[in-house]
């Protein structure tokens, strides 16, 4: 079975979309500061896909350099409710820099570290009445996960993942790292694999925490008990081994590249080729809770 | 000529005995979470360090998974005024989060993201009256140049190396870069050399700022142009061409090998071969700094 990520995204494009009809003009602006044409791509894509849904989008491009500046000033424009930059710009530790330049009320992606830091500490408000933004990559795993239905609704919230286990292949700090931590948050026991080694992610003893913790498990072990395998590797290279897995499987891919043999995936479980529709629907709602937590008219009313 | 770093140290310590023989009982924990053999070299000299001058210093071994917890906890220890971690813990962007996790209180490496965008931006406070922290090795290398005679005392503080060509080779955001915006906020002209091209920092048209462009210079004819140079390559094969340097050049190492030839760099100028006391000297003096700004009895009548 093929889940359709367009599938995904088509309830939240029908709330953004209601959202915005209510009186929501929201504007996002995406900041090009490289000549990746994948950026552009995507620029182009995200660009697209907020028109169709009355999100006003506009695209600045400037030099490198220029960056930190331009953040600046689009932090203080009143019109301005989200801020999207194309990473990577300068690589490395200075992109890291500039993430956090972002203010914490146009920050769509929610790599400012004080989400960061929040997310990590399961802390679901920014500031009394205003939740906190989650990065949008990892947030549509999460949604594509529901959509197959791996949450059992009959329990609590941050329980309906018990009883689960998932593979997450990436650790990065943008997805791979803050999925783990958003599926342990709601009970799962998530190995967490790159290329150093395995953690595990799950609930901690005091409710509302998670606990981390090395751990000696061979990754194919791991794929062998998991009920989900979530796989973002960037090489054209890497195949996840089907025979691993078991049967009724969820895996979702979110690299470029196809981590999965859609045959193999196809005829036991169930796949997620790619997730970039509900990505870009999780983007338009993170824009949208911005804006009900800091630029709506009743901003501070308690909003969303 | 050589620069010997004990010498630039010396009359800090002095400052830094004085400073606690007047009751700055200050406290130092440094966090070990690698097995980094040199991270630990390091961790053993700051503790001898600080124990000549009469500053606590404890060394904490955890795990680089407790590493968070523990962080969290001595922020909130009173008895703590600074938190050192030896770094690299888990590589890569995860150990800008955990940097970012250490409060602003007790961040002796102005590591922090708020004491990162004030150097960038020539913020000198951090709070009212409460001066900010920047990091070691660099304000390090600011002191050999002065140690060197470099900064004209004639000049207004701000333009005192008006006229002065630096090239800084190395741009990491834990050195290179701050450097760079350091010596800029000073006055000069700034070369910052790494792998991916050169840039330029230099102040800015309005007082008080810094503008940084990217340039076409030959690192070459960087170098014959500099009355400093400074250079952090971490590689036993990379050398700064002494037929490239300008007689009474001033140039300092910080690369843990020698990115120098000495007896070339000795017979046209000065070389300072290694800065490493004179960082611990100002990892000491942000500790006091951190201090008076937040925990001595006068913390809020704006000590300095």
């Amino acid at each position: 079975m093929t889940i359709d990520a367009a599938a995904v995204a088509a309830g939240f494009d029908a709330e953004i979309k209601e959202a915005v009809a209510k009186g929501a003009h929201v504007k996002l602006v995406g900041l090009l500061a490289n000549d990746d044409k994948e950026a552009r791509m995507y620029a182009n894509w995200t660009k697209k896909a907020c028109e169709r849904v009355g999100i006003a989008y506009e695209l600045r491009e400037c030099a490198r350099l220029d960056l930190e500046e331009v953040v600046i000033e689009l932090n203080a424009d009143p019109t301005v409710h989200g801020i999207l930059i194309y990473y990577p710009v300068f690589g490395g530790q200075m992109d890291d820099y500039i993430q956090n330049i972002v203010s914490i009320k146009k920050d769509v992606e929610g790599m400012n570290y004080r989400y960061r830091y929040a997310l990590y500490h399961n802390e679901r408000f920014i500031e009394p009445g205003k939740r906190c933004i989650v990065p949008c990559t990892p947030l549509a795993c999460v949604k594509v996960i529901e959509h197959a239905g791996v949450y059992d609704r009959a329990l609590p919230v941050g329980r309906q993942l018990h009883g689960k286990i998932v593979t997450v292949i990436n650790r990065s700090e943008i997805v791979g790292r803050p999925l783990a931590a958003m599926l342990a948050n709601d009970g799962a026991l998530v190995y967490s694999v790159d290329v150093t080694g395995i953690m595990v992610f799950q609930a901690g003893k005091v409710p509302g925490t998670i606990k981390v913790t090395e751990s000696t498990v061979e990754r194919d072990d791991a794929l062998r008990q998991s009920h989900v395998v979530v796989s973002g590797v960037p090489s054209a290279h890497f195949r996840v081994p089907t025979e691993c897995l078991m049967p009724g499987v969820v895996c979702i891919n979110f690299a470029p590249q196809s981590n999965f043999d859609k045959d193999g995936v196809d005829a036991i479980g169930t796949l997620c080729p790619a997730i970039g529709k509900v990505t870009i629907a999780m983007l338009q709602r993170n824009l949208l809770r911005l804006y009900d937590n800091f630029s709506s008219t009743d901003a501070n009313g308690g909003a969303e």
